[in-house]
């Protein structure tokens, strides 16, 4: 997997940090912003959306994956997610399933970027975040006409 | 509320149909395309996207919302759903809740519009689709934030 | 439909306030319970589950139903639902739609009795309540073997 | 944590046995079955629930924990999931992600036992599969009415 450029990389961090401006949180009033980068270069935005009922709802990272597939795009280079805690948070397991379920699509790894208010930032990637994930490919789906 | 344009209306359908090309859908095949007009006049489009696992993946309408929050719109004039089937089909009852929502914070109905591929159209209104719905206003939260 | 005897509907409200007294709110702190009564008369009950994940969690009456589902039970003749609050809550859209997805399943109309504090009742039915529902019929499914 | 006993784990097998063979699954036909086993030495089962619509439905570890739930069970020594699959597979991310919030409520690890219809059973952590999972403690949510 190349390197993601620095430039690349504040523009992932302003398009989260306009997602968690958007983020639509009546219930719990916190905020979470994620961008996706995908193999062609593209960046899309997801805000977290909560909902009164358990079970609806999305996680930014979520929100910004079902965006780019909107759009066409399936095959990811990375996910940066910003909170609007001081420190980085981690993609919850039902973001990184979603995100394990993708990098069986893009047949290569996919970065996890997570940054905090304070600026902080702490690189992985779903590879060592969910090893060993139950995917498409396990479950015998084709997920060639995606690639 | 006004009515919708006639223009308005084949540009909502012409962005449901690049979203049910880009549908994700491994696991039946079935694609569907959303797209939802603002109270502005943006329009935000969104693909049904599967997962092997239950629970996850989200329906075109509730994409095409989700994308909208994410640009930080809120409220919503209508949401057309496009199905690859002959006929027009109804959203399911998660994306109605989810429209429900929205309409609470819009402070109106919200139209739905159902398209098949035959042409044939059907409109409703989230008022008359799932009426007296629980939604954030009944459970008490604060939706100014968002209008 | 055979009408629900007064003793078999006592055991339902006894079901579900159990249900109600078990729920899980962390988040808002509001609780429902349900119970499903199925063809064959056995009673299964559910809480509502909530998680911080956007998107995690159950509602009651989709918990009930699962509930029911392990242990091999796919028709249901009612679905009560119990609410902490004074007066009798509808069920959400997400719930509605799977109430749909099995009175496919039975082959026939499923009663929605909802129930406050107070003691007030509301009795209704999926048919009426989610009209031309998206059910797995619909969709071209095999419902036989849970018949 | 102390062992699990060979007789409890062979009780786990059987409920996870049972609740796999009342799996409700139209869409694809894999049946999972999951059994959990609280604190105080009780078995909840589940089935996985399949739904046409994308974000409905549960895996069977979800739904036997939320089982447990409604009946007022919130903590948890392990998770045994069974799979209809020759080899074991492995939770989820979303089943992960509700098995590490409800450690947080058990305040001890829980252990996750994953078996295959060969037989062949492999025992691992939900601290070492979902490490530093993103919990409800860490939003500040307060769990000790669930203690």
């Amino acid at each position: 997997m190349d390197e993601i450029s620095d430039s690349r990389l504040e523009k992932l961090k302003e398009r989260a940090a306009k997602a968690l401006e958007n983020a639509y949180v009546p219930v719990t009033g916190v905020k979470f912003g994620a961008a996706v980068l995908t193999d062609g270069g593209e960046i899309y935005q997801g805000s977290n959306v909560q909902s009164v009922i358990s079970g609806m709802g999305t996680c930014a990272e979520r929100n910004a994956i079902e965006n780019a597939v909107s759009h066409g795009k399936y095959r990811f280079k990375a996910v940066l997610i910003l909170t609007s805690k001081e420190n980085p948070v981690k993609p919850c397991g039902a973001c990184l399933q979603m995100i394990a379920e993708f990098a069986d699509v893009s047949k290569h790894d996919i970065e996890i970027i997570m940054v905090g208010q304070s600026g902080e930032m702490k690189r992985s990637n779903i590879h060592n975040m969910l090893p060993d994930a139950y995917t498409p490919e396990e479950a015998g789906l084709d997920l060639e006409p995606y690639r």
